[in-house]
């Protein structure tokens, strides 16, 4: 099932996104309250054509907070060594957990703004994980109980500001750097969902991969973070890039796209 | 002016703290609205004294993200490289700032729960800015129109796991990490705030200072992170510790105290 947030005519709502039998299109089926909110929702009877006019699609949840993980694929761990980024050529062995405020977070085809102050943003196509309930100390064991579905996430990162800024805040965390979308997927082979990313309509096959390659697996994640903080309904976990991330400049038009869950478009421009 | 969150009988108002002229005592003057949502909010009638029954003070704002400074007095700069927790006895010129997720905020009174992972928790008082209008690329010297107030804040810290949690995501985000309080004070002398902590009812002078020895000041912080990420109104900047921190045991009974502000007193238990 695939779950959307959308405005029409600035009104944001909550839909199914279902084919219809009869066109093969796709539709907004609107529901009657917020699908994270712990109570059942049924479809209003109101339905659009996604690609309708007045739709916008929204980034599907507002997460009250998003955790990421640095370097979980060894491909990736690999190739920041290679760029002169890490003196590692191996992933660290603990899992590194950064995170990005709320206010980082924008949806489909929303601009992603490159800060005035930097000459080097990079994409990092990603598969995000979406909670469901509330998650604190989760065992390994049950941890997928606890989510309501994937969508795609570009990690945008300002790989000039890493350095002078050990935490990662800023260049991780400035506004438009994590575009959320298109919807959330509840159903997906998470276990080896492929992501492939292109750039102004061109295939970037060093930056493709799948979660098959993850060093800390998705169960295992939030394990690890509901141990330390506890993960409420929307909150949001990037999983990790699987290998090449590459720079950004005005005017690129990205597009993230996770097998069985669809594609994540976004433009470029300057701040 | 001091703006309060407390609950009477579980349920969370808004109010002023005010003297009675009659009989000296602080009363919880309870308010028709929210102080941050941009519309005027007055008295109801309502009105409770500060110590009456079934009344216990909730951290003043929810925050939707928290910001901290690293390092942003020469005295813990030196205290952190003394300790062996730092390579350099000066702090970094560049502004460092991490995040604490809202799950990590906890109230006066409310247990700083040390996990069960940890055996070098420690405690940092500080002042605290609250934000009171929709921040962004805000002026050094227009930074302080965009300030609610100032309160208490202890930036929990666990020691032992900085080292192997580089964007400090669990040593400084974990849940409880973040006790607020015990109001918002409007009308605070900023430039030279006095900062104390008691540990167990006997002070730490080591732990002491006053916001004048600031390297990065208040405006200068709001003008740096607003560059880079909007801040909401209840967001909190951390100011940064003025000295010496030190390590918390399971029963010990915390107070950060900020002149012209009040007392912000926690107590730990072990998780």
């Amino acid at each position: 099932m695939r779950i959307a947030r959308f405005s029409l005519n600035d009104v944001p709502k909550y839909a199914f996104v279902q084919q219809d039998e009869n066109d093969s299109k796709d539709y907004l089926v609107v529901l009657d309250g917020y699908p994270l909110g712990g109570r059942p929702v049924a479809p209003t009877g109101e339905r659009y054509p996604l690609d309708g006019d007045g739709i916008r699609l929204l980034s599907p949840v507002i997460p009250s907070k998003v955790f990421g993980l640095a370097k979980n694929y060894d491909a990736h761990a690999r190739f920041m060594h290679e760029q002169g980024q890490s003196d590692q050529a191996q992933a660290p062995s603990e899992m590194v957990v950064f995170t990005k405020p709320s206010t980082s977070v924008i949806g489909p085809d929303d601009p992603i703004v490159m800060p005035s102050y930097s000459n080097n943003m990079n994409f990092e196509p990603e598969v995000a994980v979406v909670i469901g309930r509330i998650a604190k100390n989760v065992p390994v064991e049950h941890a997928m109980e606890y989510v309501l579905g994937f969508t795609c996430v570009n990690d945008v990162t300002l790989r000039d500001l890493q350095g002078m800024d050990p935490m990662w805040t800023r260049s991780k965390g400035f506004d438009t750097s994590c575009p959320l979308g298109p919807w959330i997927e509840t159903e997906l082979n998470w276990k080896d969902a492929a992501i492939s990313f292109t750039l102004n309509g061109e295939d970037v096959p060093e930056a493709s991969g799948t979660t098959a390659n993850l060093i800390h697996g998705i169960p295992e994640q939030i394990a690890s973070i509901s141990a330390f903080s506890t993960l409420l309904p929307g909150d949001v976990i990037l999983t990790g890039t699987p290998h090449a991330s590459g720079q950004l400049k005005p005017g690129d038009e990205t597009v993230v796209h996770v097998e069985g869950i669809g594609s994540l478009r976004n433009v470029v421009v300057r701040g």
